[in-house]
Parts: C-alpha cells; sequence; structure tokens
C-alpha cells in the first residue's frame, strides 16, 4: 500500500528518502498561492522559475527579453528592491502575466524548493487549488510526501492546517493508512479545529499576523478562498509550469 | 513579557537564538523519561553523563574505577553492545544506580543535548517530572523553549503532547502569550485531544508503537506515569545532575 507522510519543516527531508515520491510543497502565505495564481492567469513563456538568490534572479532574467520576462518575490514580506513584483498573488493578474517568464525569489517557499532533490515529481499545493491537487495525489500512484515550507525553519499553523485539509480529503484514498504518522494525524486535527474557517486560521497564524501588520491583510483574504483555482503547478527542470 | 516558543524538532534550534534562555528538552519516549529515573533513585558519583557516540561513551567511562559507572544507551530501542543498560528507565533502579555515575548514549535525547549550545539553563522534561519542570519554568526569569526531540529528526507525537501539557498549566504565568506562536497553539491542541490519557497517547504516537513491537510495552506504562517524581535535572558543564 503506499503511503503518505508530512513533514512540518524543510530541515525534515535531511533525514527522509524522497526518491520515487510525489513531493507537494505548500507555502500558504504566499509563495505557493502566488506560483497558482501566476499559473492561472496564464504566465508562461519559459514558465516560472524559482531562484532563491535575488541576484542570480536577477542575471537569469538577462537572458530573457525585456517585455518577456517579470522579476516577482519577497524579503520579509516585502518586494525586493529592483523587482517587478512582490510576493502577493493579488498582483499577478492576468493582464500583468499572460505570456510572460517569471523568475521567483521567496524566503520559504522557494528556498524548499531548491534543497528538494531525487523527488519523482514536485507540485505545489494552497488552499486555493486544494482539491486539483487532491485529484492528483489520488491519481499518483506511489508514496507521496507533503512538505510544509515553514516560517524560517519553523513550524508554522497555516501549511499545516493546508496538509491536515489533503489528508482528510485523501482518508479514503489511503484507507487507515494516514493516522499512523504522528504529524498527519496532527496536521489532520489542526484541519478538524480550524479548516472550517480558512481565513480565520491565517489570521491567527505568526505570518499571518505579520503580514497584517505590514498592511497586506488582503493577501490572507485572497489565498484563503478554497479551491478558486483547478491547476496543479508540477516544477520539472528548474521551472513550473501547468 | 517572557516568552516561551515551542520546537518541534532540534534542527529548529538553527534558526532560533537560545542566548539566554530556559531549554527544557522533552524525549518521552525514553531519554527523557531515564534520566529523571536514574536521578530520582540517586545516580550521582560525577551524575549523568550523556554522549552521543557510543565509543566516545566507553573511553569516557575507562576514566572511572568501574563499581562506580555504568554505561546506559540504546540505537533502534534496543541496549547497545558492551554496555551495562539500555534506555529502559525500568533499569535504572535504585539498587543500580544509586551512587553511580552513568555515562548515557540514545539517538535522539542525548543528540539533541549535544546540539543545543549557547542556552543559559537546560533541563529535562517528561510526563513523570512535569509538574516540577512547570514549577521550574514559573519561577524563571526570562524567555523558554521547549524543544522535542522528536523521533530520527522528525515530528513525535508524544513529545509535542507533553509540550503542550506543560504550555497548557503555564498558560496562566505567561497571558494571552502562548498561542501567539503557531507550534505552542498547537502543542496545546494535542494535550487537549490527547491529554487526558497519556498512555494510549504513547500507544497511538510510531515511536510508542515500535517499541511495543520490539516487546517494550511495559516502557509505555512507566513513561505515562505523570508527576512519578518531584525532580528536574539539570544539565551544566556537560553532566547532568538534580
Amino acid at each position: 500500500m503506499n503511503k503518505l507522510e508530512t513533514l512540518f519543516i524543510p530541515e525534515e527531508i535531511k533525514n527522509v528518502e524522497l526518491a520515487g515520491k510525489l513531493v507537494v510543497i505548500i507555502d500558504v502565505l504566499r509563495a505557493s498561492s502566488t506560483i497558482v495564481t501566476a499559473l492561472a492567469n496564464g504566465c508562461s513563456g519559459s514558465g516560472f522559475i524559482p531562484i532563491f538568490s535575488p541576484e542570480q534572479a536577477k542575471e537569469e532574467a538577462q537572458q530573457f527579453a525585456k517585455e518577456r520576462v517579470l522579476l516577482g518575490g519577497e524579503r520579509e514580506g516585502k518586494k525586493i528592491e529592483g523587482f517587478d513584483l512582490g510576493n502577493s498573488p493579488r498582483e499577478y493578474k492576468r493582464e500583468v502575466v499572460k505570456d510572460k517568464t517569471i523568475i521567483f525569489s521567496t524566503t520559504n517557499g522557494v528556498k524548499t524548493l531548491e534543497i528538494i532533490k531525487d523527488a519523482r515529481r514536485i507540485i505545489i499545493g494552497s488552499f486555493l487549488n486544494l482539491q486539483a491537487v487532491c485529484n492528483y495525489c489520488t491519481n499518483y500512484q506511489g508514496d507521496i510526501s507533503i512538505i510544509c515550507a515553514g516560517r524560517d525553519g519553523q513550524f508554522s499553523l497555516e501549511d499545516a492546517a493546508c496538509a491536515g485539509m489533503i489528508i482528510n480529503s485523501l482518508r479514503d484514498v489511503f484507507p487507515g493508512g494516514l493516522q499512523e504518522v504522528d504529524a498527519n494525524l496532527t496536521a489532520q486535527l489542526l484541519y478538524e479545529k480550524f479548516g472550517n474557517n480558512i481565513l480565520e486560521t491565517l489570521r491567527k497564524s505568526q505570518h499571518g499576523r505579520y503580514l497584517e501588520s505590514i498592511g497586506l491583510s488582503e493577501d490572507l483574504k485572497f489565498c484563503s478562498q478554497l479551491d478558486f483555482y483547478h491547476i496543479v503547478p508540477i516544477l520539472r527542470d528548474g521551472i513550473i509550469s501547468i
């Protein structure tokens, strides 16, 4: 029987074998939500390219015609100097991103993508595309790791609650097996406690409160929309596309 | 106001500042429980010395008269070859450990102790000495980090639930402040869900089930005894004593 495990912190991957697995990366606030939104709104060209270092991101951008590329990302929640866009999914509107390549640098989400090695397939999950991710997992033949990006290398409530909602949706696909992993059981408990009001969960979380404190309450509302999109971003050879 | 934070996995300490803090290390199954039991039962001499490497532990033991020292510890839950004792608290009886120095090597708990640097004070917590630990925390002037030893670098239910019980006991000492940390809130939720039956929690956990599978069910019963001892082991200069 296939297995599913949740890792609350990217550092945990040092101690697990990802070879042959489907990895679902979750960074609800906000990298996952932004990636899903940008791809749903037609960014394409050479797709969505995650690069942790802002300097490397700028260099990479030089390789594209100026009108075909956008630099996006954040440090401490704010747009990086010299970049076109921040890390608010609301900025990644169709009229802005359609047919553009986006080079993207964020603290937690992109850093996590860079340290994942050996997985057979890497996809991006958020509340915005939750059912699409669950369908993908249901059809996947093999073990699955849900990896929460967390907040500066620490546990984050909103990612764990999102993992819990995925686990809850998949409980019939993995009969009897999901609660046998301590972190799955805990994630599901968080979903049961907080999942009926996603926005409240985001507002309760440390990073949610930080974003509200810098004037980004609207991002919490946007990221809390369940199944707003029906796409599954996939990372292949350093590029995320659908 | 002083702060309290929970870290579910020792790796998280890379991203936090421990200087000036009280650190509570929790490894319910079983290093914390064994250390508390051994010290309550009178091991002393040069105290209880945690050393991760079994080879170094053996070398260290050479420095003591044979009749005054015991080697204890485990790998994969089982006694290390050539050692006197495993990692079952039930082995650390008064008649065995009284006035002995114990040199101790375990996978998660001792490894965690070795990577903690800079904390002002490091103490050992478990269900066995929970109230004593809570009293110590209440009287401490400064910030507190509860660090769960986890299981092979991953989240463990029993340590998080024990952290949750400590947090729940301290909620009046840190009024309004504890739930503002995502991991505190999650630990407390685990305690509320599972804490009224500690033995069941241990039996539900991955490591508890593993210990039961190798014939150590009695250890789960022993480690589930709330406030069986009233001591607080303290690590000073590489030696744990009370």
